[in-house]
């Protein structure tokens, strides 16, 4: 059996994409920073230039720290199963946090200049995801954290909680897409259409976010790159089948 | 044995998921034809309205035609896989077809009132749509339409076409929500913001269209809705094996 063998190294490509993941992630952030820091005047709480909060928050929180928290399964393959869980809810709920005074920001920002809220696809979008998001995060620790959930309930949502924490995602990079189109129409509109270079670097921006998204997401559904069981998690499910199916945990495939 | 059974029912929801889809799709196409209709003069090839032919073929090639091809291995689950992949390659070359249009009108458009082409981040990321779902259809037929590619090349060649098939029909939806922000800041820059009724409905254009995205990615994704291999094709695999491995038909599982 296994039991007491080494734990087998990550499957070959997996690290190589990780590192990729992690380089693109990074940036990304850089990139953000030097679009705001060039050429939107920096970052600041009280002051005309609370707005470019926003940008630099939803994309460290809603895509760099969601696309991390995603990926902490298939880094972290031979940890208990236990602290992965706590550290997915940790990245999650640090993400939320951030991606919270993000959206602050925006909404001082639109006070203090007298601008309505909540008009454009880009804000429907994005607090549907920022909303989304909170309520998959909060239902991820009821069924997953606490102990009340029953072992073929957390089985039964699981399957739902995988799939919409990748649509969240993939939905949060591209309300990133918009929020950059929006700003650049509203910021270069006559001067965009002749390539001025801060509309070739928030372009890039975008096509970074758009392939941090392939890579994340494809490492996530490669099957062969799921998370194996560990020894002592097969043993535990099969004492559950034992006491509920009154299967023998020796049989069977 | 399953030889000679009737085929089961599709499983309960898928249908019912289905429909739905079909439904939100056509809700797009009329939502795309009604803002186009009330607010931007309609529809015309040559003509200051040619614009309006972009957006019109690029939500009914690239979003509902594109969906509905990567629907049918779940809708067509017991008709003969050669037909299924037929149609399914059909229905993504016609929409290749209609997002050539649509891409010819706009560079039309462009050339007559002197606007530049591919500066915007819109134009980047749905340039590369277009093109890698090209190459993406080029591959597929040559994969798995001409008789050259072996059994064993197709089978790692699929994975890499479903994962890049899911993620190319949602960058093209992405896509299409940065077009309908383009459309509008240029369009209604000033009074987006106060809620006009041309705003809202392509607001609503957007959340329909993330809608139509989030039904056809669960149908796609889901594990039990996948399409199971015909009777002939699990002997087709096992003569396979047994050609190229040594193992009996009977035997393993």
């Amino acid at each position: 059996g296994m039991d007491g063998a080494p734990s087998p190294p990550s499957p070959a490509g997996l690290s190589a994409y990780v590192v990729v993941s992690q380089l693109l992630g990074l940036t990304l952030l850089a990139t953000t920073g030097a679009w705001l820091g060039r050429y939107r005047g920096g970052v600041a709480w009280h002051s005309p230039l609370q707005f470019n909060v926003h940008p630099l928050c939803m994309v460290l929180g809603m895509v760099f720290l969601q696309g991390d928290a995603l990926l902490v399964y298939r880094v972290f393959r031979h940890e208990a199963k236990r602290s992965t869980k706590a550290l997915h809810a940790l990245l999650h709920g640090l993400a939320l946090l951030i991606a919270l005074v993000g959206i602050v920001a925006v909404f001082e920002f639109h006070r203090t200049k007298g601008i309505p809220d909540m008009y454009s696809l880009h804000s429907w979008c994005g607090m549907a995801a920022f909303v989304l998001y909170l309520l998959q995060w909060l239902l991820g620790c009821g069924f997953f954290l606490l102990p009340g959930a029953s072992f073929s309930l957390r089985g039964r949502y699981k399957p739902q909680h995988v799939f919409f924490g990748l649509a969240l995602f993939v939905l949060s990079i591209a309300v990133c897409l918009l929020g950059i189109t929006e700003m650049l129409l509203f910021n270069i509109r006559d001067s965009y259409s002749h390539f001025v270079s801060e509309g070739v670097l928030a372009n890039t921006l975008g096509v970074l976010l758009v392939a941090f998204g392939l890579v994340v997401g494809y490492v996530l559904t490669r099957d062969d790159w799921k998370r194996p069981p560990l020894a002592e998690e097969l043993a535990l499910s099969m004492d559950f089948k034992t006491l509920t199916e009154g299967e023998s945990p020796g049989g069977g495939s």
